[in-house]
């Protein structure tokens, strides 16, 4: 079970007062998520912080070491709360300054004229840092050795996963089997316990859900090993069946 | 600005691999927050992490010192992978074992001969945790020191909100309001910092948004004072009118 592959593991560190206020909710966890997924990385630890300076030094000081990936999203705007770019140079102790290339995107973006400050604060970043292109806005994210930053709008950041998928190595698919039943988690607990006791190296999820008045449970079986989901799961069913319970889902 | 009251703060540990998954959408983070700006505390961190025993125990330790208070979500279930409270126990250095009331309490819940192995686990907790008493679903949470733990399902955790306010002691409320603008940062961003720069004790939050296809920008400013959120509105109402932006919300 709770297999830690410590070389394809991520982070992910949600820089927003408005997140951590609860005025806005994240989705951003989601998509890079599954995108992760795809690529056999695994996403083991998400932090909220606020947009304080010093708190992002610190958090991402002591995250870069931890995980192969740090994905940040949030901050890289042009208003007073974007700190992301500055605090990442930093905590990297590199100059912050303007990226020729970014500069040039974001000159030739802008009808002439409309180069402002603030859009020019777009092109700001840590030294030497490779930029992550943004088929949306033109605004692009950058990344420094393991941490790379996106964009806090949901729309924009999936729109700039595509080109970042060929810089992550990644590893074996996570793949994942749902079975939904219509039952209380005591019910199964002790069964469902054994099964899990045999296979160690797959992962049983047990998830009670209350949707439009029905009850349920979701166990959601995951490795990266397709025939030890199928074994499991048959062995999940075996005692399904004996206790006569129905099966709202099976995929 | 960035007011860090570092008395009446707070810090959410989300414990579930669905969460990090990417199939679960978090929702508990909005609700704890609002509930908190109610009572004067402000959320100063979140982190999701897996249902794995080492991290729960080494995450709790280490936030609870610097967090006045915090709330865990999820694993109290009666299934394997709720590991919250035997996690806990050992982060407290304390036994694990049946709590009387809360036994007591599960064992009224159900009907005769239906009080199983799975169901008891829910009685287990630290020992001499305090109670939260679930008005949903039988089965309470509980609190060690600063420590508050609630289940991860929505619908329940809110349900026990209610019971859990009395022992939090709070300080003044955290007051916004909100100004949506027909623009886009960049067109704002220097009189919106010369805003910011005068009023250090108001955080000014800004916010693009796409929505049906409509651009804009929300501002939010908060503070603990209403007098001074409405001081500083007027001055951005100013440069507002004077670019004759179009204002599509103001409250």
């Amino acid at each position: 079970m709770k297999k830690v592959t410590k070389k394809l593991n991520a982070s992910i560190i949600i820089i927003g007062n408005e997140v951590l206020s609860g005025r806005t909710q994240d989705v951003n966890v989601a998509s890079i998520s599954n995108w992760l997924n795809q690529l056999g990385v695994k996403l083991e630890e998400v932090r909220i912080i606020p947009d304080v300076e010093s708190v992002i030094i610190k958090t991402i000081n002591e995250v870069k070491k931890i995980f192969k990936y740090v994905f940040t999203t949030g901050g890289i705007g042009p208003t007073h709360d974007d700190i992301t770019a500055k605090s990442i140079s930093k905590a990297f102790n590199v100059q912050y300054c303007y990226h020729s290339e970014a500069y040039r995107i974001l000159e030739n973006y802008y009808e002439k004229g409309k180069f402002n400050i603030g859009r020019k604060k777009m092109a700001k970043m840590p030294k030497n840092a490779s930029l992550i292109l943004n088929p949306s806005s033109g605004a692009p994210g950058f990344f420094v050795k393991n941490v790379y930053c996106l964009p806090g709008v949901p729309i924009i950041l999936k729109s700039m996963l595509g080109g970042l998928k060929h810089k992550i190595i990644g590893g074996n698919i996570i793949l994942s089997k749902t079975l939904s039943l219509k039952t209380v988690e005591s019910e199964i607990a002790t069964p469902l316990e054994k099964v899990q006791n045999k296979y160690k190296k797959v992962e049983i999820g047990s998830y009670p859900f209350f949707k439009r008045g029905k009850i349920g449970v979701s166990l959601v079986i995951r490795s990266d090993k397709l025939k030890l989901i199928e074994k499991c799961k048959r062995e999940i069913m075996t005692f399904v069946k004996k206790k006569k319970i129905k099966i709202l889902m099976n995929k």
